[in-house]
């Protein structure tokens, strides 16, 4: 019997336990400080009222003899897919099959999961700055990984040069950490790379709520050329703050074929043998979410968090740090003032204006020298920490 | 770029298909056929009060400020780990650590998912007949695999035999399709068989709750020495009827150690990187299945099916038709008549009586001659059937 050895191979990662680890040493000798966290990850919005009704109806549904669903399509329910689809050709003039689309209880399974129907033997491209899971799902399997750095020159967003070697190529688009979103020229030549590569795009699209910007795509089957090279993937976790409820989807178009087999039918068969679909009441909830008074709902809720980030992008403006973020996503990612480390000035915004970010440090080695604050948290909160950080720096 | 090959090898499997083709052949032709559906694979009583209310109270809390829960952990909430935890002990004495304890949303995804961990060199036993997803799940990742005949001879229980190759074996008790369940003493056999060679025997106890006999184990681990050898999926999917509803779970030993590593932390990793926790309401659902009133609704429910189970079985044991299954399982699994082969008993069934089973013979080559008959349509419908079969046979 043997294990799986790559498993020895994947990094610890102790950069939210270091956080926690100096942020708790910092509270106990100052009992008093009022700590505001800028780092959160996670949304912090209640489900709107559309999904939770959605849900509690649903939940009665199953509670009855003429209600109950036992086993669903591992795919999840049409009226789920059919509401996606709309929502792609709403938000992004993109046609869709329903059979494109894959539920799912969220958009990191399906990111470790598709690679299922990928061979180990594959190169890897990731961005670095890098979302971990990307990385490690890979390093589990034992695939050879490769670096496009992402820094102040290239404004966060790399591009293929034709001596990049990569079978597989994550974009994650606007980004996690750094915030910064690609135009659909920029995609455009991605997807013209892989195509001419047979390479394959995975595209995380789990922040595409939050694009401003018309230049920037929220899906990257608005470029051409994409159904042949592109799967996508998003959730409904911070679209509609569904990260405890746990929906996302997967689209693979029908037209993405490799070494003659249609990638659809592969991640079917895949999703058939090794999952058993989402939840009734959550695919009902998120559902309600894309209906005509949830996607108001929802909008609010997203609005709160833009104001955070203009809230911080315009404090960066008003004291001429860099940034990238924050116009078309819930990250703002700001260069160290006066050339400090990310851990240096982690510890004097901690010490000297009781403000939790994460060091940019964190995801890779071109992060070193930045921040990631968020704008997941209150607006008073928000607005304090910036009060703070302008009176401090 | 390299597809997974492996996935060319996947049999397609056409059982159900050519089930509802015929079906609906006969039915074209017999429009006033009453046909009676005993192939059933799924639950049909609805969700327990108990479970319906837990849930509509987290979805309304979901949807205030106070209340909201974003990203739980990944391995599931403490308050769901320890009423299992609880449950366990309770019906099996057995003592697990909550740290063993993996919620995930279902145990057909675990079954797959675990295979992560182990190298793709291991070899593979199942048992034939045999629930297809332990063979497609390893067929993707290429795993040689190897079929223990489960026969008449043997009870539908194939025993170890010292020429038996096997890294990771699975073993499903009581069992889908044939509905034998191993006994204490045979389980004993299987545990020290795995010990000794350092196999691994993953456990499907998804049919637990159908137990009846006091020699018949719930979890494999009220069998001495499992703790070194075995993990154990289950779900509440048999137990409170949440095929749509989706939540199971997953028991690692800490014991558990090959090669060096803790297979109980590599699962952890394993589902840190590539979950993110079963949605917040299901999980709360899920507990107040085993609170004190959900576990007398829930058991309301399994007498129900065990009630069906006992008049299908009354009537092979008058026609002196030989089955096993009935006794600890919603299956029953019989020997087709007159030496009929699985889908001429099948046609004979479905054309004399309109009653549908399913042709053992699609379980696997020692399927033959057998059809299982479950216990999951309703009271009338399964008296009305077995009424007519003893009439037509």
């Amino acid at each position: 019997m043997h294990i799986n050895k790559n498993y020895q191979n994947i990094a610890e990662t102790y950069l939210f336990s270091e956080i926690a680890s100096r942020v708790r040493k910092y509270q106990e000798h100052n009992p008093d400080a009022r700590i505001i966290k800028m780092g959160i990850g996670d949304v912090t919005r209640p489900l709107c009222e559309s999904a939770v009704e959605a849900m509690k109806k649903a939940c009665d549904e199953m509670g009855t003899k003429e209600g109950f669903r036992g086993y669903g399509p591992e795919q999840g329910y049409d009226f789920l897919k059919t509401a996606i689809r709309d929502y792609y050709k709403r938000t992004s003039s993109v046609t869709l099959d329903i059979d494109e689309i894959f539920i799912s209880d969220g958009a990191k399974s399906d990111i470790g999961n598709i690679l299922d129907i990928f061979s180990d033997d594959n190169v890897i491209a990731v961005t670095d700055p890098v979302y971990p899971v990307y990385v490690d799902t890979n390093t589990m399997a034992g695939r050879r990984i490769t670096y496009l750095p992402a820094n102040a020159d290239n404004g966060f967003l790399p591009m293929p040069t034709d001596d990049l070697e990569a079978d597989i190529i994550y974009l994650c688009s606007p980004n996690n950490p750094t915030g910064a979103a690609y135009t659909k020229d920029q995609l455009k030549v991605w997807v013209d790379f892989a195509n001419k590569r047979d390479a394959v795009i995975l595209f995380d699209s789990a922040y595409e709520a939050f694009v401003k910007d018309k230049k920037v795509p929220r899906s990257i089957f608005a470029v051409e050329g994409a159904r042949t090279c592109a799967i996508e993937f998003c959730s409904f976790s911070k679209t509609a703050g569904f990260t405890g409820t746990r929906c996302g989807y997967t689209v693979v178009p029908g037209d993405l074929i490799r070494e003659g087999m249609s990638l659809r039918k592969m991640w079917l068969r895949r999703q058939t043998t090794k999952f058993n679909g989402v939840s009734y009441p959550v695919q009902c909830a998120a559902a309600a979410c894309l209906s005509e008074k949830g996607i108001e709902e929802i909008i609010c809720n997203l609005d709160y968090y833009k104001y955070n980030s203009e809230v911080i992008t315009s404090t960066f403006d008003e004291l001429g740090w860099p940034y990238t973020g924050g116009k078309n996503s819930p990250y703002v990612w700001v260069r160290c003032p006066g050339g400090m480390s990310s851990w240096d000035f982690f510890d004097a915004l901690l010490t000297k204006a009781n403000v939790v970010g994460t060091p940019g440090a964190g995801f890779g080695q071109n992060g070193e020298g930045y921040l990631r604050l968020t704008s997941f948290n209150t607006h008073g909160n928000t607005m304090e920490a910036m009060r703070r950080i302008r009176e401090v720096f």
